[in-house]
């Protein structure tokens, strides 16, 4: 059958607010409006009424989903048959993606916990639209790097660790491997070292000062380290905060 | 000119220890070998001096790099010339591939601060690969989309927001659109609530207790709110810690 359309984007099943909907998801900020009707044309919208099952754990991840509307719990179910709720999805989340994209298994079961309306998407349907448009993948990898790169800042302005155990990670880094002690050079200078563990010049200098108790001589830009696993330990430590 | 090999992969410019490398990058980590091999037909791996340029800001972003040996900086030009360094790139990282997806600029120059080993993947080359094996899309996207679970996962747990904070935040979510007073029901049940937003249930019950005081008053299902407004400073106040 021929659909008749007043522009020359594809056939697409969303309405402009499904539409919408889609590209408020991440991973389709950044597409086209062709690839939005790309997808569209292959994406199924449907109600769901509450209590209905969208996948059990361990079925094939064949296709993920973006709620429209409503609420959907994720859950494993436990050796007892008692649930286990993961996460509950709220209107205009996407679920399911990661398990689709990795060709694996759905890790739990989903349920809606409410009347809902779920765009579902399946890997084929999918896989067709990438072959089409190779925006689309280009499109979906920017948004995801993008998102990532700001995701690890984040972290790291949350997780900032004292500087004396920034510092030791770092000359683990650089240091030649092996065990016992060792003695290299800096790979550059230290106000680009300092640029890199994002943090002052000064507070390099005193870091570097407190690690002499831990074994760790800095002349210029040779650094001798006593005992590896000594500031391996230290390096450590930091982690488990 | 034909390559004989000794298995039915694609031709690879990389060394076993180069596709190593390239696999270590989170990025490539889900990739099969043959997916690999296609990648390592249109990388192109050279030695680069301390002090070279790997690219300019403003330049079209049409290529992107992993660093197999040494150290890159990035960094932006300031008005009158000074250099902003922004990132220091070191061994088995990638760089400027968001930008590249993106089908943008170099938002900064690039210069190896030591001698130093780059690869280079090009967009037309990359796209190229992309259309020949599907399963590199899937799998980068696979890649990404776990990695960035994991990353949400870390954040909600480094920054804990008070319970009445979150509660305020869900409310508003489920609260029909409008200012002023509103009256409505929640869309499932509390211990449902308390599991989407990661606290005990009564943790939650204690946080709507204490959301009385901002007007909120809650009957079984039923929310009563006096003023949408108080809500949102209590939410939005969190935000800003």
């Amino acid at each position: 059958m021929s659909v008749t359309t007043h522009s020359n984007l594809p056939h697409s099943n969303l309405s402009a607010e499904d539409a919408a909907a889609l590209r408020a998801i991440p991973l389709f900020a950044k597409l086209s409006d062709r690839a939005v009707a790309l997808l569209g044309g292959v994406a199924i919208v449907r109600p769901v009424t509450r209590g209905t099952t969208l996948f059990l754990q361990d079925e094939p991840a064949d296709r993920f989903f973006v709620l429209l509307d409503g609420w959907v719990k994720l859950f494993r179910l436990t050796r007892d048959g008692a649930e286990a709720v993961v996460h509950v999805i709220g209107p205009a989340e996407s679920f399911a993606e990661a398990a689709m994209f990795a060709d694996g298994k759905f890790p739990v079961c989903a349920e809606a916990v409410t009347d809902a309306r779920v765009m579902t998407l399946t890997a084929e349907g999918f896989a067709r639209c990438l072959r089409e448009d190779d925006r689309i993948a280009f499109g979906m990898l920017g948004s995801l790097s993008v998102r990532l790169r700001h995701l690890v800042t984040q972290i790291e302005q949350l997780q900032v660790q004292p500087a004396p155990q920034r510092v030791a990670a770092f000359l683990l880094r650089v240091c030649p491997p092996g065990e016992g002690g060792a003695s290299f050079q800096l790979p550059f200078d230290k106000a680009l070292i300092a640029r890199r563990l994002g943090m002052q010049p000064e507070t390099l200098s005193r870091a570097l000062a407190k690690l002499r108790a831990a074994g760790v001589d800095t002349q210029g830009l040779t650094v001798t380290v006593a005992d590896r696993a000594a500031l391996r330990e230290l390096a450590e430590a930091a982690d488990d905060e």
